[in-house]
This record gives C-alpha cells, structure tokens and sequence, in this order.
C-alpha cells in the first residue's frame, strides 16, 4: 500500500494503470471529510475518531493533506506527530501529503489516495485537509460525509464563513467545546437558513484533545443519509479536472515560460498567447 | 470601469477583446494582495490603507474575493459595509467578487479585474482575498506585494502555517495587536527561518480597527523590493491557467454527467473516460 501510494504521489506510469484495475472494488469504505481553518484542532480530532474506530474493530485508512506545504514541508511533522499514537497499528495506514507544487496535481493524488485506500479494504478513509471553499483539495468534492470543524470565538468574518458551510457540511463540530464562546457558537449554527432541502446538518461538540464527544461525533458520522446525486456531481468534477489536467501535459512545458517572458515584458499579450496555443 | 468589470465577471465576449486592447497600458499600478485567515480584519486593514492612500493622493482599485461565496453569497455584505466609507469618492473603485461557482474561473476573473483597474489608471489595486496556500485565487500568484494578516492567539496549528507563510509574504502584518498574544506572535515569526536568499518579510502591528500601525503598514509595502523573476513565474501559470480552461471549454458540457453517472455506478472508470475524450 506504501509503495502503491508513493507511485500515486509521484505520478509514475504504473499508477494509472494500477488504479484503473483497482477502481472496480471501489466504492465500499466510508470516506469522511475532515475540514476546517488552521487551529481549529482537525489532526487532534481526526486521531481520535481512529481511535474509535479501531475500538470498533474497523480499519481505517487516512489521508492527511496540508496545502501550506508547497511552501515549506514542516506541516507534515504536525499530522504525523499526533497521529503516532497509532503507528504501530497496521489497522491504521496514514499518509500525509504536501501539495505537489504550484502547478497543482494536489487534487488528483489525493482523490487517488482515497480511492487506493477504498480497494485495499479499508472500513473508514479519513480525508484531512485545511481550508474550506475554493482550496485546490476541496474535501467536499472526495468525501462521502464532510465533518466541518469550528471553534468558538473566531472573528465576525465567519459568520459569512458559516453561512457558506451550510452547503458542504454534513457534520458541524465544535471543537474546544470547553473554550468561552462555544454556546454562542452554537446558537449561531442553529440559526443559520436552513438547506435548500429544507434540513440542517448536526452540530456536534468535541474536546478533542481529552476524546469528549468522539464517539458521539462516530455515530453522527454513520447516521448522515447520502445525499441523491452526490456521487455523480463528485465525479463529474473530478473527470473534469483530470481532463484538465491530461490536457495541459500536451504542451511542452518550455513554451510557458518563454511566453511569460515576453507577456511580463508587454512584448504580447496573454490572449493572443493562449489563443495561438490553442490553434496549433 | 463598473461595465467592463461586469462583462469581465460574466465572461462576455467582448471583455477579451477589451483585455486585449487594454493589456499594453497594464504594468504600472502598484498591485497589492491582502491575505489571512478568516476574522483576521483583512477588510478593515484594506479599508484603511485605502484611506493612508487617498491621503497621499493615489487612487484605489479595490478586488475583494470572497472563496466562501460559492455557496452563499452574503460573504460579500461584509467587505461592502465596510468599505463604504469610501463609497463616494470617485478615487476608490471598489468590486466585490463571489466566485463563478464549482468550476473555476474566479482566478480569471480576479487576474483579469486588476488588469482592468491597472490599465484604467489606479495607482494601486488592492486584491483581498481569504486564505492562504492552494486557493483557488491565491494572491501570491496576482500581486506585486503580497501582505499576509495573522493575528494573536490562534492555535499551533499556525505554526507550520507560518513557516509556510515565509514564502509567500512580502509582509507580515500582526492586526489586533493590541490583543492578548501578539508579542508572543511576533517574536514566533521573527524566529521562523530566514527565506532561501537569506531575507525575513518586516513585522508591523496594526489596530486596523482603529487605524494604527496602518499609514507605517502602507510605507513597508512601497518599500518592498522587487523580487527577481516573479512577474515571470506569475505569467507563467496564469498563461497555464488560461490555456487549461479554454481547452476545457472545447468540450460539450453534457458529456461529464453522462460519464460521472457511469463512473459512479462503477459501469466503467475514470481513467478509461478521460483517455478516451483526448483520442477524440
């Protein structure tokens, strides 16, 4: 499985063809979404629902993706530090990824690495990722169940943020439950407009640190009914980027550069650039 | 300036041709990206450098992402009202942004609304935007000088987010700093290793709210130094950018449902699709 995610990671050749013989025992394990500002506590929380679910006797598989990390590679140590407890497990795999770059690549691995984890047999993928809304690894696009954690007294700006989770997330947890602020917070969530179906999702609370309201946040998890259609939206944007992206691999990468150049220089322009690109 | 930043947001066919023409006279304007954490006071700060600036006599452009708006919508109230101090001076231009939905095109959009403010003359463009990292609009990849907004007491997660940050910020700004934490803040990013030409971004503290620290703020970002190659590296994946959605656009929309509900039924997977579409 190490050496399988690694050939993901890397995009080398025998991955594709590895994931194409794989994909037709995909589609069993439950893949929960874990997302969330930094700070928030995801890693903490994310280590303790394994923990449950081991207890359960399920394995679980984790994807830990951090898109800080383009620019550094620390963030990794974090995930991996609190995640240890579970090393030795061989009921836990956990894999944490940096971004491969800027030129993205970032969504594709990840959505591999959960579909890699699904066909080895994994019960439970675990995707964590920072972030919510636009960010490259957007978790709502990969996951069956999308848990969005908060935490009390955060600035006026997510109230909006809030507003916007409504759509995504399956499972709200407080996290720091036991923070000032967490009751408002919650008052907050439950007055938020309701979704388009008329329904809201769960909120939780959960002192992940100490494991308070885990278990409870496993059962929410599992008693979260698939949404119609959510499956076939997923895939259509993810065949949407892998077209993309296959699409962009034609072009010879030295022709970017050269034209940035001359773009920076005011020498062409970009529309004109591209447009030629797409004639030939 | 407000028509063409519309036929620009709704993809009209003349906004290119606009681009186009309008694209020699881009260059000039001093291009700033305003970056953090949601509730970092990100637009406060904005707000009051636009006041720092119309005081020195420049004029503003002001692009105010919002990535959370996908799914609502009411992100955008927030930056309004608290702008709007400058509603009626016809030195400020100001374009509020929700993103174009699932599929892209925010990044477009954004680049292509500061090129208009560019070309139209504004001394200086503002871009704020929420997040950092992987975002689909990433202000590092737009702006001239890239101002990253932390503030005190969040958690340790941000640790490896400032390490992150390094690469990216051109300044760090410490906003509420009058709260608890913020000295300990600045002494964590003075800690943080040095960027690989061995240079730190300056630290200031702000009170944006109150407008302190912001007129010293507006001096850090004129003298930041021009880094080498970095027009050249933007142009480069926004030409990447351009060419991969218009290559997309060629194909007719109804084709990705069609395979995503055969890809979702496991009837066939995603790899074969996508090969298949590019022998086509």
């Amino acid at each position: 499985m190490a050496r399988a995610a690694t050939a993901i990671e890397n995009r080398q050749p025998e991955a594709e063809s590895l994931l194409r013989e794989l994909f037709p025992r995909t589609g069993r394990a439950l893949v929960i979404g874990v997302t969330g500002s930094p700070g928030a506590g995801k890693s903490t929380l994310a280590g303790q629902l394994i923990k449950v679910f081991r207890e359960q006797g399920r394995t679980v598989g984790v994807v830990a993706v951090d898109p800080t990390s383009p620019y550094s590679g620390g963030a990794i140590l974090g995930d991996r530090i609190r995640m240890q407890a579970h090393h030795d497990d061989p009921g836990v795999f956990i894999r944490s990824m940096a971004t491969r770059g800027w030129l993205g690549g970032l969504a594709r691995a990840t959505t591999d690495l959960v579909l890699l984890l699904d066909a080895a047999g994994r019960d439970v993928v675990i995707v964590e990722t920072v972030g919510v809304g636009q960010d490259e690894v957007d978790v709502a696009r990969l996951a069956g169940v999308t848990v969005v954690v908060l935490v009390p007294g955060m600035g006026d700006d997510v109230q909006a943020i809030k507003a916007g989770l409504m759509e995504i997330a399956d499972v709200f947890v407080i996290n720091k439950a036991d923070h000032a602020g967490a009751d408002r917070l919650d008052r907050e969530l439950h007055q938020l407009p309701a979704r388009e179906d008329g329904t809201a999702p769960p909120v939780l609370k959960t002192v992940a640190s100490e494991g308070t309201g885990v278990a409870e946040l496993a059962e929410a998890i599992r008693n979260v009914a698939p949404q119609s259609g959510r499956l076939e939206r997923l895939w259509e944007l993810r065949l949407r980027e892998m077209l993309r992206e296959r699409l962009l691999d034609r072009y010879p990468p030295g022709q970017f550069a050269e034209a940035a150049r001359q773009v920076a220089a005011r020498q062409t322009d970009p529309y004109t650039v591209v447009e030629e690109w797409l004639r030939t």
